[in-house]
């Protein structure tokens, strides 16, 4: 099996699930608890707290944990908005994020807010001039992505950040989701970012566990209210075996990471010389401001589910830009933005790999793809 | 080591971890992924679903995963209440509530919603009378748990279902945190049920999962929005992993109920005799209508905490009432509804039981009570 899904979900790895059965089974007090147990697995998660913080060079009381990336764009989005209604209700995404944003930020349409999404370019690149003329007195929230997740563009964070300087009412949000491990941290995480977004099953994590970064002093409110968990801004009993396991897995894939970056390069330098080879693909992730491990395209005329099925009848698993909306047949929402014909975004598939894939691999996929192509090409 | 904590939190049963390693070694996919990959880990998904659905009686599309208790009581309340506000803006919680459920009323209270909190009687029940009188045109939503997790009262659901068989307007949630494996399904799900909110690892399950019920037809909005995952209804790429382990774990805790009940009940049973002989202790657990397995009573003029950090010397763990309201100090908030003074409410300890516990150490907790309650009086 040849697993080139990466940015959908990724496999555990072994070292991670072993420090989570490790940690249920040894620590399984209640944090809250008074007790001895409780307090053991109160140092276990506050360890792990401090090690994230320490990984992305912030504090510790800067990271908050959450069920996932999804949990956390929502709080973010929703946190900010309500904290700071009375001063504005203007909210700016850009037209490429994540449904966790979108959906979030659609929903507070609903409740009185007033929302832009910020246009892209036709690479993916959210256009910098068009976000700062949308930039009102009523704008409290912008939020933009650092990594795309259907076609892999490093969103301009750093300028982004530059817009903001001179506008310290506006919190900055990034998703962060899919930039771990592929981007260094401080390229999407400046200064001037006030809250992030993070998910541990995008990077050999446990499913069901994120965290979030929330900057010294910057206000939301809480999504989760109740127990008063996580200095009463997120509550519920904590996950400590997961975040325990995040925190490895958030370490492991930090490690080497630039050698694991060099390895990505080289496997998406190959496909998309060999790709460039055929007239009839269309390659929407470039080599610049683009991350290693994604690669969209399309083969024109043959629709992204029938290729991705055409793979897996080898065993080679791959996916139409993103696992969310391949099961209601939508076109990619990131190529629409980027006003990609609706046929041709139709067509468009995603590899993305992941420092566990090899060249072999990649070599495989395009024997296959030769293939895949030349019967495509008969049957048209 | 005694663990009498159990209502704070469980130890993950042996069976279930296996579980969730086996499922996230081997079914890696995300759900939603289109390849075979996804259409495995959907398989696994909506096999728990179906295994949850039928053990407590109900459809599995009434089936919803959560990453907790907290997450199910947010959801409802919130979801419920903004899904509902056209038709009226006042809703019912009772007073003895976990503060998932208050929390969220309250914070349903800076949103322009009415909230009130239907009053308990001295034993910690809630006031049939007094809520029937509550409820007006304007009424959307009633939410009463089904066991009180700081001193085990079982509330009055088949009353108060009742009470609304004739206002099928008003939605009722019911949280059932406390109450599975401790109490008959039927008892806490009667069909006028339209919402409940269960957690697992409160039955030996994993931390950070959970799931609700949703009545068939019964609408609420979404708290977290985005890929549309269950039935676009909770987005985040689900844990498929946790969940089945969640399946595991509710099938465990329902298996041979009745003896485990009946061994609960004997040993709650020699804790409330012995404790009956101590003239300066106050039991709040009664016998009639509080579950077999949470015992709460105060020894009077002794704080909570010291009684706990008495037996944790011992390696016997109990709790103040409630591991949330534990850490902060604060009263029972159950026993300060049931209007019990003060300085008694912070005296109270509670244990909470659980089948892997047994009568050798109710006999060991009791002799170690001995000491301590001997050394106190002294003190005084
Ligand atoms: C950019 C981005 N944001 C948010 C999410 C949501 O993360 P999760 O699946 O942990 O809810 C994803 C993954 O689906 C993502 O790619
Ligand atoms: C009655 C009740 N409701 C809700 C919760 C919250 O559950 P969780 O810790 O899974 O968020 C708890 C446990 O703390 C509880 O006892």
């Amino acid at each position: 099996m040849i697993y080139f899904d990466n940015s959908a979900t990724t496999a555990i790895d072994p070292t991670v699930l072993k420090t989570y059965t490790d940690v249920t089974t040894k620590i399984m007090g209640n944090p809250s608890s008074l007790h001895n147990l409780g307090t053991v697995a109160g140092r276990m998660l506050e360890a792990s707290r401090k090690q994230i913080a320490d990984l992305l060079g912030k504090s510790a009381s800067e990271i908050y944990f959450t069920s996932g990336g999804t949990e956390g764009d929502n709080w973010i989005l929703k946190g900010v908005a309500f904290e700071k209604r009375v001063y504005g209700n203007h909210i700016i995404v850009s037209s490429v994020e994540h449904p966790a944003v979108k959906a979030s930020a659609e929903w507070l349409a609903t409740q009185g807010f007033e929302v832009d999404f910020a246009p892209v370019d036709s690479h993916g690149f959210v256009k910098l001039d068009a976000l700062a003329a949308l930039i009102k007195k009523e704008t409290i929230l912008v939020s933009v992505m650092a990594v795309n997740n259907e076609i892999g563009t490093i969103e301009p964070i750093h300028q982004i950040a530059d817009l903001l300087a001179d506008k310290p009412t506006i919190s900055f949000h990034v998703d962060a989701v899919q930039a771990v491990g592929k981007l260094d941290v401080s390229e999407f995480l400046p200064e001037r970012v006030d809250f992030a977004t993070f998910s541990a099953h995008k990077f050999h994590g446990p499913r069901g566990v994120g965290f979030v970064y929330i900057k010294k002093g910057k206000k939301l409110q809480p999504l989760l209210t109740g127990g008063g968990q996580e200095n009463n801004q997120r509550s519920t009993t904590e996950n400590v075996a997961g975040i325990a396991a995040t925190a490895k897995a958030l370490r492991m894939v930090l490690t080497d990471s630039e050698a694991k970056l060099t390895k990505l390069a080289a496997m998406k330098e190959v496909l998309l010389t060999a790709l460039a080879e055929y007239s009839d693909v269309v390659v929407f992730s470039q080599r610049d401001n683009f991350v290693p491990h994604i690669i969209t395209f399309g083969l024109k005329g043959v629709r992204g589910e029938v290729l991705v099925h055409g793979f897996e009848a080898h065993e080679i698993y791959i996916s139409t830009t993103s696992a969310c909306s391949s099961k209601v047949g939508l076109a990619s929402s990131t190529l629409t933005a980027m006003h990609v014909s609706p046929k041709l975004a139709t067509s468009a598939v995603r590899i993305s790999l992941d420092e566990t894939n090899n060249m072999v691999e990649i070599e495989q996929f395009l024997t296959i793809f030769k293939q895949l192509h030349a019967k495509f090409q008969k049957i048209q």
